[in-house]
């Protein structure tokens, strides 16, 4: 192994430069294998200046950082663009362009730091006679056969810190106190900050809700002598078919209004009476600063993906499994994202503890 | 001295507990003088078990906890109150409730944590023969009087913090980043964290800004080769008188869309090409745990205003001169409230490090 | 199952609060079942005024506090406590008392939240008829038979951010900076952390080193341009068998100073030439509020020992494996304590990178 | 105003980075001027390749970042250095290398951030011809003349949250917990974080303190009730005249070992029967990201010194002074070093709520 490349694709998940820092080391450390950096996602590789030598100096100081010092893009058709060629338009195939450029730099193997699309188009250009490793990128941990993606872990805690400042704020000032968090199709960040944070109400993808249902916890709880309600909401949870969502008139059809489903809820909650307030994180939870764990997942990662490249494990993709690193076939990983399972523990144990689903 | 009482009015901010916490203990070492705390802001006058006993054991471990342990309200109307009292609605007179409160329990002094509002309504109580003594509280640091006030510098540090995070997403991701923050008045918290956080626009209610600017900003720096923009903007900043707003399409007035000027600025951007995204920070803002400066300032104001009741300066605030603390009269701090100097060297230091306020 | 009572034994772990919540709530909603806590330890039993009853009151708010309200101690032989008793001295058999307190009550169920010495009581306690649930808790992570443990992840972050926090000043200063971690037997947090933080060397008591080791590492490290080095160092860290240590003048037997390893490792680097500081971090990494994965794991620790509970599982231990929450033996626990693999991927992936262990 | 250089000396404080960004920012927007950095201190003149040019691509995404980017050096002697030249050994006066640099790159000023001990150098340089500009820079806020210096709102952060964390361990554990922080010769960290951590006795260098007195308070705290005591002392804290220690055999003098006050008070309180844990923070709390008020104060200072060098105010130093950025002489700042006023409000506060500072 002389020469191997690395992109990053897809969104921001802190922890992605401390892959890319392990990754240079190794290879330089065990292998004396140059490292090349693919600027922008695949299009490193169409773009002129697209391609970068790494070395220990350019990784340097950068285990902290959020961000990817390759940056990354987040593109619609990833097999195809639209370019400007020797001044006309020309629509490309991106897994030629690939092909082409890691022949023309040697490149032995190409570490793919991506999420499901990403990982889906590295096992295409596998097929191609790419040599891709996969490394699983994702702040929503909805990678299949992997138990824990980087970047995760550092959502959780921001998103754990907001409603701990939410909560005093609530309870002393009896709010309803509404956060809307990342999660279009899973519900990880949600109901696991949800809990850490102690929310009351927990909304995911995973479990639809009714707003009659909301409402009847926060009334419970008044009853109960709380002064003040706690809702975490996934941006993707979804009301229930049919359910019903009345305005502050009541008589009338309530109409959607612009923001989240953070905003809706909150305006649904203080349409019943409820003073409500609501917090939307937004970007806030995908950048900066990396936990800990998360360093230490995606220094690992980072290591291990240079060491299946030496194996030549092409089409694979490093994972977490029983607290070791493994790999499995990026085939596995892509069939069937993950979803929160509604029978799990965690979600039992949501319930026992007394937080609703906005589902009884 | 030998019975003193205490509340909170208004919103949230971090430090009102150890406001508490210092006078409590002050008042209990030093003047042997029994401690009342009022909930609800001046409510607990109203309410039955609207009052407690504050000992050593109230305030044990206190100190770093936001919210307030007395609760607090944020009322419209202070000076009357419309309740059921002996089965029918009444409206009664808040200053005369006040009062019989305040001899009923033989209160030596009423120590009124509270902004604007709160103060105001302390210095009529006052004039009724209520012996009032205020201590600031905002967020905003929108008080006349005092160089700064408590909760200030937790806001400051929790938007700096989501401006650092956001900070790695644009970077990595070319996008404008769009945060607003508290603020409805004054620009302290999105001047200060701003400029501590990277932002490269600025948008305060002080300063009204135009759409255009902005834009011009955005290009202005991508043509010098910056792939990303951060722009923090209080809520109650104000487009300029004329300022004209187009929609996406171009050709049709633009309608402001629900959602407050965070949003607006994001869509108006997004509108001229601009890959954005907003966060509204919230009521995350105002909560959790304070800052050891707000801790040390908060404990300050507490043991402050106990030794000025001890002096019978009743109709005074603690304040902040100096980096000492002082007192002066509650009309002094209400006369008009403290906005962001366009002149003072923060804000020519801002320019000239190339931050745009929109007004260009 | 009507009456459950719980305990917290030896040092302080983040989340501790989290279980005990998450227990009383899971008591009460799922199964209407009352809960005792038993204070300071299986000594709750041995004191008046050593069991108090823990309603949703008692457990509001204390999800992020660090601590236990129960309290704990840390005694030497958990058998046989001497106390007073009716004005004379007496040295009592500890499980004759839990045993005969347990029956007092009519506990269903002890839970048992504690390290390896007092699940190993817990144990035997079983064996005289106390039906006891074990909870695994140690910030070291050296249980055998669960993946991890709640308080290990909050040691971790307050590590890695003090390692962050001495980068800077090292890298500006030219130092070689050295931090103390706990760990008496066990490494995990300097090996977790050293790698999160970007240690140049660690440290651990699973790999004895040489003092000449470290420093042919800060020499050649320095020979390649770097100008400052980061030491993390385990507690109980131990020097090769034969390690020669000399002291600063060079020709005469080094004489161990007072202090511990860290201390000694910064002596002795300094007396080779290299500026050195050490930072011993001390409790600092056990207390204060839990990450929100501790709070997360601790949740669900605490409600699955309840339903473990439920279902007559008496002598086992709940565990994280694969991610899940099961219960195993706590024979199967206190058999061998768990130590750093050196040959695990992760020790593997810290060489790869270019840390050294100081055994070359 | 052409050109400009910088340079950092003595130890490390957050927010150097942010007034090097500021100063370069403001140089190039406002005055078109060229900005070199002189790398470690001085010592930068005397090197070769000592001094680099500084532009917004050398600046950019250093705000968040601590230490200096310039380096520096903490040397004995500011005036003279020994180096090799041209293969011999040879002793220099440093204002004469500087002097000859200045005018070599032809240098209109040169801004010194540093400590007593830099400006006073710059002092004694300025009379030699060199156009200085001082800016203060000391974590522990002994400058006279301005009213506070970046850093050390981040080393009161760090230390605050160190107490809070030892609070709940000690709280749980019925134990003394020492911490030793920063501070040779002045006590305003202790005395800040110990106020704004709920410390119960603090030690500081302004106050010296007898052990006799630390044993007191802590006799006295346990006898109403209280089970755990936390103890701040500043490095420099110092015992009383004529203070007597004894062993913890009681009656043979004691001996003190190894280590610094704070292993002194915590091994003296053990020995009179308190179980005592002691943490040395160290440079954790000059290291590391600067908190958004350091931020903003370096930031101001930045600009600010570049705005007195183009007024041609050399020998003078950029101050805050009620909140708002000033400028003084130099021979003003340093003629007195600033100490803790035992009579300020501040002292008086920590005793009224109960604090002990050992000389009761």
């Amino acid at each position: 192994m002389k020469r191997i490349g690395i992109l990053t694709g897809g969104g921001d998940a802190p922890g992605l430069n401390a892959v890319i820092r392990a990754a240079v080391k190794t290879a330089l450390n065990e292998y004396d294998c140059e490292v090349f950096g693919i600027k922008n996602g695949y299009d490193g590789f169409l773009e002129e200046d697209g391609i970068i030598p790494l070395g220990l100096d350019t990784v340097r100081g950068i285990l902290p950082r959020g961000g990817t010092i390759l940056g990354a893009v987040n593109r619609g058709n990833p097999y195809t663009r639209t370019l400007i060629r020797n001044g006309k338009e020309e629509t490309v195939n991106v897994a030629d362009e690939v092909l082409a450029g890691v022949q023309r730099l040697g490149l032995d193997a190409l570490l793919v730091l991506g999420g499901d699309g990403t990982l889906s188009s590295a096992h295409e250009f596998y097929k191609r006679g790419i040599p891709v490793i996969g490394v699983p990128k994702t702040i929503d941990n909805d990678i299949g056969g992997t138990e824990i993606t980087f970047g995760f872990d550092t959502a959780l805690n921001i998103a754990t810190e907001a409603l701990d400042r939410l909560h005093t704020t609530a309870e002393s000032h009896r709010r309803v106190m509404v956060l809307e968090l990342m999660g279009r199709d899973a519900g990880f960040i949600t109901l696991n900050a949800g809990v850490s944070g102690g929310a009351d109400v927990i909304l995911i993808p995973e479990i639809p809700f009714s707003f009659e249902s909301i409402v009847k916890k926060i009334r419970s709880r008044n009853e109960k002598g709380a002064s003040f309600n706690l809702i975490a909401v996934s941006e993707g949870a979804k009301p229930r078919d049919g359910a019903q969502v009345y305005s502050r008139a009541g008589d009338e059809a309530f109409v959607p209004r612009l923001g989240g489903i953070g905003q809706l809820v909150a305006e649904y909650v203080e349409g019943q009476g409820y003073e409500s307030r609501v917090t939307v994180l937004g970007h806030v939870q995908r950048g900066g600063t990396p936990t800990a764990f998360d360093r230490w997942l995606a220094t690992r990662y980072g290591a291990a993906a240079v060491r299946l490249a030496a194996r030549g494990g092409f089409d694979r993709m490093v994972a977490l499994q029983k607290g070791e690193i493994t790999d499995i076939p990026i085939a596995d990983a892509i069939k069937e994202p993950k979803r929160v399972n509604v029978n799990s523990d965690a979600v039992i144990t949501a319930r026992n503890i007394g937080i609703s689903f906005g589902d009884e």
